[in-house]
């Protein structure tokens, strides 16, 4: 269905701008990405918005003609609004040209199949949405399976989470668990829990690492609990040569996850 | 001196308002750094405030006593303020205790000492601040000299980008330059240029850096001019196994700097 919206009241410009924040996500379980470039991303990993959002005026594309032929195919909806409007949406200045709704994935750790990958990461209280859609990056980049997420984290389906995943968010498998029902999880299989930590570790080079290889890094201020790196089969420590004992947690699970991967599948 | 703010209209509050904004600190030459523990860390690197503003009600912490006895000392400025006036001043609902106004650092290329550190990380029109001080705080971990910073980038005075640095803004060299300049002061002295590149580059792992070795990241979406690539001595590539075909700018930095560190100084 094809339709335009040119007031601001209208109660579809309403619902896209509560899609912003988290309780209205998890309410309506949808979620947005903004532009072009990550709609096209999803549209090749064969997700298609339910609902697309393009300002009139815009420079024509033949990407977005193909994912607007898609989307209406595929029983989508397609609305045309002015570039005004499409800010107040966005909440940005320069609303990048085209929104869509998608709806949330299923995030049970249940769906994960730790054989797909030699690699995991796994992330526990993470605060920070860009370093969430960040380490999603880093796992398409490193071939890991996905990310997994422990205790209370940003949420995956944020504008900035997803942003900052550049379209990983639609290719990589992302879970939510409690650190209980992780574990349970984890040694219901094979598989290597290997914490970043100061703690009791071993160089991060050249260490150990088999597969499947689950890399968990903790909170940005507060690392991780001890009783969570006791419960690990490995701790490895990078070097630290300057003042500050820590890395950002995104960058830390990178400089991991390329020695795992050279380790595990060079 | 010590002094209290109670009225929101105080000309002291506005100027600290305007310290969030890139002309006012260019202006000033001025910057914010907000937080016990970032202060903290600036004060143990040799770095006082020229003025340092506090909540009223707050803790009592001998650190922040320790701070306070300091910056009276050095001449200069102790403010205490209500919880809702530094409110205003952060623009944050839960404004950190305390904040700092700090004079500019010189940026001149010409103050860096090239051979005080095997790597320098360099970034060519880096957007994000938080990138930026993401750059800084690997620079600190892997004890490389600072951050160059190439053409038009972040502010590194930013809140963001102090914030991220996790008090690297301070103890590191930073440095801002167009790509003629610096080019022109790296090859009067010794120095390796490498550049995270796609084109026509060798793998980054185990290739053959040298000291003191410059690390060059580019723009978040369009990485490096070519031209820039072509200037560098080496170019080096990360796998990709995914969909995308680059990492996060500061996440390939670190990637790249740890690598480089393990050969130069193990």
């Amino acid at each position: 269905m094809r339709r335009e919206i040119t007031g601001f009241s209208n109660p579809t410009v309403k619902y896209l701008r509560s899609l912003r924040e988290k309780k209205h996500r998890r309410r309506e379980k949808r979620f947005l990405a903004e532009g072009l470039r990550l709609l096209t991303d999803a549209r090749e990993s064969g997700r298609l918005p339910a609902m697309l959002v393009m300002a009139a005026g815009r420079d024509p594309h033949t990407l977005l003609d193909a994912l607007e032929k898609d989307v209406l195919a595929a029983g989508g909806e397609v609305i045309e609004t002015t570039p005004d409007i499409l800010t107040k949406i966005t909440g940005k200045d320069n609303p990048q040209a085209v929104t869509g709704v998608f709806r949330e994935f299923d995030t049970s750790l249940g769906n994960l199949d730790r054989h797909a990958a030699p690699i995991w990461l796994v992330a526990q209280a993470l605060r920070d949405p860009g370093n969430l859609g960040t380490m999603l990056r880093t796992a398409d980049a490193v071939g890991a399976g996905g990310v997994i997420l422990i205790d209370d984290c940003a949420d995956p389906f944020s504008v900035e989470a997803v942003r900052a995943s550049m379209g990983a968010i639609f290719t990589k498998s992302v879970a939510q668990a409690r650190w209980d029902e992780f574990l349970l999880w984890l040694r219901s299989g094979p598989g290597q829990l290997v914490a970043a930590s100061l703690r009791d570790a071993v160089a991060y080079r050249g260490a150990d690492y088999t597969a499947p290889c689950f890399l968990l890094v903790g909170n940005e201020s507060r690392g991780l609990p001890q009783e969570y790196e006791d419960a690990c089969d490995l701790r490895v420590t990078m070097p630290m040569r300057g003042r500050a004992d820590s890395l950002n947690a995104a960058v830390a699970a990178a400089v991991l996850a390329y020695e795992a991967l050279a380790r595990l599948d060079p």
